[in-house]
């Protein structure tokens, strides 16, 4: 039984409503939306990522989830299992105060463990939030546009610069290091949005997910895909940037007739049927051998 | 930085009263009791224990937080790190199931991950609750009595069993690997008591927690320390069963006219001033050079 079948198991046993049969990015239970992540080295960050930096990745692919659906965050708790590195705890502590006053996220409460030798650290964070309206990622209609905020792609080039000892430019190692959550653009789009999740393994991979879930077909316009002037600059490929993990963007669909709300770029369009389809310059193109990055 | 100030540092970044200055079992937020606990391998349970036992005792041990702010079950997120043995896998899950079944939990999210090669294996689970009224482990008054529930030391015993390749007698081994929450007893008791929590790391430092966190000093009976039959029958010295940890009984403090509402036991009395002193036979005895066991 690898993740993907233990995942399976765990989803019949998710029975209840406020779980939303484990497809969605959080359970919603009465106005609050929970949501629980783990980050661990050598999965979801290098060993040598700056321990102030995990800390603040760890808060924010959780409030991540609490964006796409519409949520204030209320509070969070902590589950560290550390190594024996002092420096190292220290800087992830400071990091961690840092990241929860920047946004404005109190700790509630939470677990530490020393990890027995040898073995990766390792992070988890439950986030709670409040919402009025939890957009569901099952929810697009047929007819609904597909959009998409910032740009895509960063985090993953970030990546890729960091593997190769690269220590600029600056804005991609940032985006994989320090993603910002799109919660401001979460709460401004909930009330709006048929569908809405956040991107985090691969904008191909997330939507043909959003898709799926909501029982449509989607065509994605590769061309239409949002690649900032430095990805653009470093010749990121479209096809990589589109199914590269980490840009915590928020991904939703919309009625093509209504306003957007929020800075973000038209991408997809939903119909009847099932799959995700791929243009280019308007002419269908066939759809890359892997559609994102699955963390373990 | 150890674990210890580790904690001590995320106490000062936890400042939200919700958060009860992470000196209690669990948050509470509103009328939600929330609570998050770790089990890792090597550290919490034996590489070779069930995977269903593990599975159980990630429950159990959360759902004994719940217990000790007399809260009822509402749901759990669980965070699971797996090694890639497919069997084990599938094994916890259908022992997951079942734990969460008897004690009637819905699963509502969580995160699954692969760790890398050779890490252990790490659970985190969530536990959330409703409670109308939620006792601290601070609240204890000069004059109040201690008491304890069911009896101590059983599980202690039944790791020092396995630990020497035992198999019998099956109650401490089933003390250890299936501990069982108190949630009733928490429930009566919760409107009663003036300070409650959950023993998890051993007798003695559990309660000299509470008299510390209440601003007391606590005499306790060890000659009235509940030992099971099995545990006196196995030659379990008190000091021993007094200082082990995975009891998951509930510790509380009622004022001493009080009528007890559970099965319990009386074995301590609180007063003002600080520490912790021991009496056997009515007479002061020392205080062991360790109160308990420190989970890392």
């Amino acid at each position: 039984m690898n993740e993907a079948a233990f995942i399976a198991a765990l989803r019949t046993l998710a029975t209840d409503p406020a779980a939303r049969g484990l497809v969605d990015d959080a359970a919603v239970l009465g106005d609050l939306v929970l949501t629980h992540d783990m980050i661990v080295a050598g999965v979801h960050f290098l060993a040598d990522d700056p321990p102030a930096d995990v800390a603040w990745k760890l808060v924010a692919v959780n409030l991540s989830d609490l964006a796409a659906k519409g949520a204030e965050p209320v509070g969070c708790l902590l589950g560290a299992g550390l190594s024996g590195d002092a420096g190292w705890n220290a800087a992830f502590v400071d990091g961690l105060g840092a990241a929860l006053a920047h946004f404005a996220l109190p700790l509630l409460g939470g677990d530490t463990v020393a990890m027995p030798a040898g073995a990766p650290r390792s992070f988890g964070l439950t986030a709670i939030g409040r919402a009025t309206v939890a957009p569901s990622r099952a929810g697009a209609r047929a007819g609904d546009a597909l959009y998409v905020t910032g740009t895509i792609g960063d985090a993953g080039l970030g990546l890729a610069l960091l593997r190769a000892g690269r220590t600029q430019p600056a804005a991609p190692i940032a985006a994989y290091r320090r993603p910002v959550p799109r919660l401001a653009d979460g709460r401004a789009l909930a009330p709006h949005v048929s569908a809405m999740m956040d991107v985090s393994d691969g904008l191909l991979l997330d939507a043909a997910r959003m898709a799926a879930a909501s029982g449509l077909a989607l065509t994605l316009a590769l061309d239409a895909v949002p690649l900032s002037d430095v990805a653009r600059a470093e010749g990121l490929a479209v096809g990589d940037a589109a199914t590269a993990g980490d840009d915590y963007q928020l991904l939703f669909a919309l009625a093509p007739d209504r306003a957007v709300p929020v800075a973000a770029t038209r991408i997809g369009r939903f119909a009847t049927g099932s799959g995700l389809a791929l243009t280019d310059g308007g002419e269908p193109v066939p759809l890359p051998a892997r559609l994102g990055y699955l963390h373990g």
